[in-house]
């Protein structure tokens, strides 16, 4: 996600009330948008980070290459349908893929507290092998750290991925265009339940799994079929909306999309009714949606559900006309409302 | 450094007694290399990690690059002569130097305690902005998570990096030959013992700061000179003693070196003798050695001392007949002993 692809400062902050980081600022919403466009573009200006994408495109001699880096820190280290480790390999994968990349290779940074059961830490290091193995990228090279106990929480992961880019296409806000139609590539909402779930010990009726998933070969396969990608997006921290919201603000576009086309399973709604949540902000980790012009979304679709991590791929909206840098959402009972993101996240240490 | 490239498992580990992580297995020690020894290369089997170097050296299209990894988590944030922001930045600088590579890209992974004043995360950040300026560096990705307050430290920071290969040499333990001679690029000890100090509030007659200083200058102008490095190293965690050892067990040498070859501030020299610390196992920031044919090494030398940073270069021994996999020292008094690596670190969280 660009929101947090950075990091603050060297200039006036949001002070007052705010002198010290809050959870919510690592939440990916508005405190974090904030925090990042008053501190972190004009601390290291430059303009892959300008650009506001799910990872840095760069050249190096002949080749075009993505760039990426995420922290987990999630809270268990293992929920319904994966763990930290999981999480580590596919969101740097998935963070690729946004860029139009073929996912090569990973570093591993571990942050490990003092005391952690080595069975743990090999279940973790098991997990990341098996999904490196299974989407046919390398880790390369890592690094283990230890802090004292009380100094940390368990294991803390970073990987960072490099991507090569083998198509000419901008994929970025800058491209998206009017008409473009938005594809969502499933149903919502399936890691943020089962990660809360897991937290708080929580059963329901369904059990639910975390979506979690590399998402590589869909993205490709896009590419391959010559379709001109203009814009993707992963939808972790913040959720479609947000998604959605950094999309319509980077691009200056209003995007409409309907809220009867966005799947979410019952269980999440049932869930999601009794805790108070909105699906639309939960965070996904093999979800993503795509942009492209309309008349070139059949052929996605039939492309996307070729995948099962994308079966469930549908049209949700497009670039319509309204007022620029702003998503505006029709309900199932005909109304239309503007779609904002949160302050922060409905659900802290998420991924 | 090769030993902290990596991490842990799937496989048996040293257990019996350290069914848990401990501190020292963050030391860069023996304990660390037992466990990525016997875990980690199984787990992510490849060339890149088999090759036991400060970074990856990947080839994507016609381009050689290097990728590196390392989180820092020093204590405390702040420390004479620089601070965790610097370290992280000159960190990976260093890293991808000691692959032979220029130094091109960075990501920056922050991982923010709750609680953590803003204005302590400007100051660093804007010594990483000062560091990556200077080097010609550009940070273009990034990524920011908060963790509750007490399950973090203040702040940790990954850093990954990418540079760009531009000679044809292969850099490596395995490239080393008899005859080689090491070369040390200047004194030691300078950042174990500011933070140390740093930490405890200790006070010394003379003021020591951390030589934590970028290497990419000296080691290009040396490979610029088409000089024929064979091996470099920079001596972070575990300093001088475990970077000749790890070089001598990865290619199966004797490496000889002399004591009284190796400057050692006078200040760090008191420090060591008051606190029972041995110079050649402290962390250095701004350190390195390189090893290459000793016809070569009084060119070599003149070109290091022309770089501030490694004014202070020396020929402190060399390849020679003995045992293989292994290193020893000749001291002062005349004997002759064997350099081990330690089991951990002698001061835990130095970087």
């Amino acid at each position: 996600m660009p929101h947090d692809k950075t990091f603050g400062l060297d200039c006036p902050l949001p002070v007052g009330e705010r002198k010290q980081v809050l959870l919510a600022h690592g939440g990916g919403g508005r405190l974090m948008h904030d925090l990042l466009d008053r501190c972190i573009l004009p601390a290291f200006a430059n303009p892959q980070l300008a650009a506001r994408h799910d990872g840095a495109v760069l050249t190096a001699g002949n080749v075009r290459l993505a760039f990426t880096t995420d922290s987990y820190v999630v809270r268990p280290l293992f929920f319904p349908g994966g763990d930290i480790g999981t999480l580590a390999v596919n969101g740097a994968i998935n963070d690729l893929a946004m860029c139009g990349a073929r996912p090569a290779f990973l570093s591993a940074g571990l942050i490990l507290e003092e005391g952690l059961p080595l069975d743990v830490l090999e279940r973790i290091i098991g997990s990341m092998r098996r999904c490196a193995l299974a989407a046919g990228v390398e880790v390369v090279t890592g690094d283990t750290k230890v802090v004292d106990k009380g100094k940390g929480d368990g294991v803390f992961i970073n990987t960072a991925g490099i991507g090569v880019i083998e198509h000419g296409f901008t994929i970025a806000p800058a491209s998206v265009r009017a008409g473009d139609a938005i594809l969502l590539s499933g149903d919502l909402g399936r890691h943020g339940i089962a990660v809360m779930a897991a937290r708080e010990g929580l059963e329901f009726e369904s059990a639910l799994e975390s979506d979690c998933a590399p998402l590589a070969a869909p993205v490709l396969a896009l590419l391959e079929a010559g379709l001109d990608v203009h814009c993707m997006r992963d939808l972790t921290r913040g959720g479609l909306a947000t998604a959605l919201v950094e999309i319509a603000e980077a691009a200056g576009v209003h995007l409409a999309v309907e809220e009867e086309r966005i799947a979410v399973p019952e269980s999440v709604c049932g869930a999601c009714e009794i805790l108070g949540f909105d699906p639309l902000y939960l965070a996904n980790e093999g979800r993503f949606i795509v942009l492209l012009p309309g008349p070139q979304s059949g052929r996605a679709l039939e492309i996307l559900r070729r995948h099962q991590v994308s079966a469930g791929a549908a049209p949700i909206g497009q670039v319509a006309p309204g007022p620029a840098k702003m998503v505006t959402l029709g309900t199932r009972i005909g109304a239309r409302r503007i779609l904002d993101m949160l302050s922060g996240e409905q659900l802290p240490r998420i991924c």
